[in-house]
């Protein structure tokens, strides 16, 4: 087991990255302070791991919230049954919330736990690759608006984060791949070698090795621990992990949250972020080629899916998205591998004209490369 | 104008008390950085002060959200509205949030101001002598629960507070007299003087002289901004500031939010508090009466509702009470005049008996002392 330090501005959290430490009560245990746990999964994930984490809560008064599986329920509304089952079951302040699943359960318990009593301690359990690697770290929370991806939330730190790697045996081949795009960025942001450490391991990867998955995820974790303890509030430099999050996050808006997987959204984001960056002189050609192969080999996508034929919608959606910033556009871009930089030289109308370029050229190609 | 300083763990912000503040432009522009501006406000407040906030807000790109006037809409579906407005206008992360109005507008728009966009800028405009001596200072947000009151909500600290009295020219003489129970509790937890001043002047704060007013908000404001800046999150000394509100609480969860006001349940509460130190031998008889005649002087219910016949419906209310800590029950109590103390040395049943006694014996007195 590995054990990283998460640095904030009031304390720091482990992280335990490892095998079979959803058996390992002791671990658990360590992070609950009071008699009382609620567990928050959804419809998924209960059947598979819910039964291990109450049994490592036995000792407790251990309730449960299994809500529904997806993106499209998380929502306020959805979320608030988190809070209905902890003001029934009469939880108080110095309650613990288990958050047991993927990024829309960390995200969903997380701002449960924020807003409970105005703030209850948190422990992270990500059982998908990508909530591993990103999501369960850092202290955003959220929920969906229908006018923008996680535009409801709080900066909520967890207590700690258990990483149990044997979670990832009955994660969907998509799922993983997914979660794959969220290490590239990682690496793509400020970490050239751990980059070309992805490209080298791939194939391992792939393979799901527990050896490799642990230190491909570890060091994806450092990346993010790192960023997050120089700028927990996004003042600044951590924007820059939401390179490829900005088109993203729009192309997830305008799917509605159906159909392309956070990460997909994300790898077309950086697609895009990388052709810009080259369009205006920052990044070389061979740079993007290395990023586009690498994200193909993941088998993710890296053309926008079809669906978006007009550049208008995008840019609607990105227009309510969190970066936009009194009224000025930034973009997460590159000035070369592992050197991501905050931009707004990039006009709306310029966005548009190269959008729209975009979309005429690759037409029929577009296809191809879209998720199932 | 007073202008006193909160301190916070992150900064600080200023505190304005005075006339006519409502028509100083530049004071509240000061605290508005960029393009955007969501004024939050009710039905009965919007028509008195609105216009005069709005001819401030001109400069600016200024939306409003009108919300239902009264302690039964301060919850999260209500808040949502507010979310709602913000999303669809899109408005961005550098956008102010106004709370214009008592204190439910300013708990429901700071709520909405710490979760859009994980934390917008929020600007206090309190109306309400309540709101302008507690509610609108020292962060704490929140909406009510069916479960109980304020049990969601989160700690965000506001840019400035304007405290204009002339809104208090158009409160209902049932409302200011809410708020003096606040003042009153101020200086029962820590501030003896403060105490005497009340009483001493208190005809000139039925008055409403604004010289007195002004000291009187000054003096309140003080004593709560000094036991914030030491315990923000209420890990401790803050909790004193709940003097007579577990009682407090309780009442109005038992009446369904309706019929009493806040400051009408805190004064029962505090009353219940003081009754409480006496019988433990922590407060003078004496004491006790010089609280019980403020409050009557202001009038003020020193009883509980006559529709509370059982103990138990108050116990169990108080056991959702946020004061409850791990099991534990914790009480606001008083060691003396000004010196309010937190204690966990009254068990359930001692309450109970205690209650149950007191119950019995007032009989046919209730009713004669509770609100219209």
């Amino acid at each position: 087991m590995i054990t990283l330090k998460a640095k904030h501005a009031s304390g720091e959290y482990p992280i335990y990255i490892g095998s079979d430490l959803l058996h390992n009560h002791a671990l658990l245990r360590r992070h609950i302070l009071s008699q009382q746990v609620m567990v928050v999964t959804n419809s998924t994930v209960a059947p598979l791991y819910l039964p291990m984490v109450e049994s490592a809560c036995s000792s407790f008064s251990c309730g449960t919230v299994i809500l529904r599986d997806g993106e499209q329920y998380k929502a306020l509304s959805e979320m608030s049954r988190i809070l209905d089952s902890l003001a029934e079951q009469q939880h108080h302040r110095d309650t613990t919330l288990l958050s047991l699943g993927g990024g829309v359960i960390g995200d969903m318990g997380g701002f449960a736990a924020a807003c409970y009593h105005r703030g209850i301690r948190h422990i992270q359990i990500p059982t998908t690759l990508l909530a591993q690697v990103d999501a369960s770290i850092g202290g955003k929370t959220a929920v969906n608006h229908p006018q923008g991806k996680n535009l409801i939330g709080a900066f909520h730190q967890p207590e700690a984060v258990i990483i149990d790697i044997d979670t990832l045996k009955t994660l969907p081949e998509r799922e993983f791949r997914s979660g794959l795009a969220e290490m590239i960025k990682a690496g793509l942001i400020c970490d050239h070698q751990y980059f070309s450490w992805l490209e080298k391991h791939q194939s391992q990867l792939f393979a799901r090795q527990p050896d490799i998955l642990i230190e491909a995820i570890s060091q994806a974790c450092q990346i993010k621990c790192d960023i997050v303890a120089e700028d927990e509030k996004e003042a600044g430099k951590r924007a820059l992990l939401n390179l490829g999050h900005t088109f993203g996050h729009a192309i997830e808006q305008c799917l509605q949250y159906q159909h392309w997987l956070h990460g997909e959204a994300v790898a077309v984001g950086m697609m895009l972020a990388a052709e810009l960056s080259v369009q205006i002189g920052w990044l070389e050609k061979s740079a993007l080629q290395r990023i586009e192969q690498l994200l193909l080999s993941c088998q993710l996508p890296t053309q926008l899916p079809a669906s978006i034929q007009n550049s208008q919608n995008l840019l609607n959606a990105m227009q309510s998205d969190k970066k936009v910033l009194n009224q000025s556009r930034r973009l997460i871009l590159l000035k070369g591998m592992g050197k991501a930089v905050i931009s707004d030289r990039i006009t709306d109308d310029q966005l548009r004209d190269w959008l729209d370029v975009k979309l005429r050229s690759c037409g029929l190609e577009i296809t191809r490369h879209t998720a199932a």
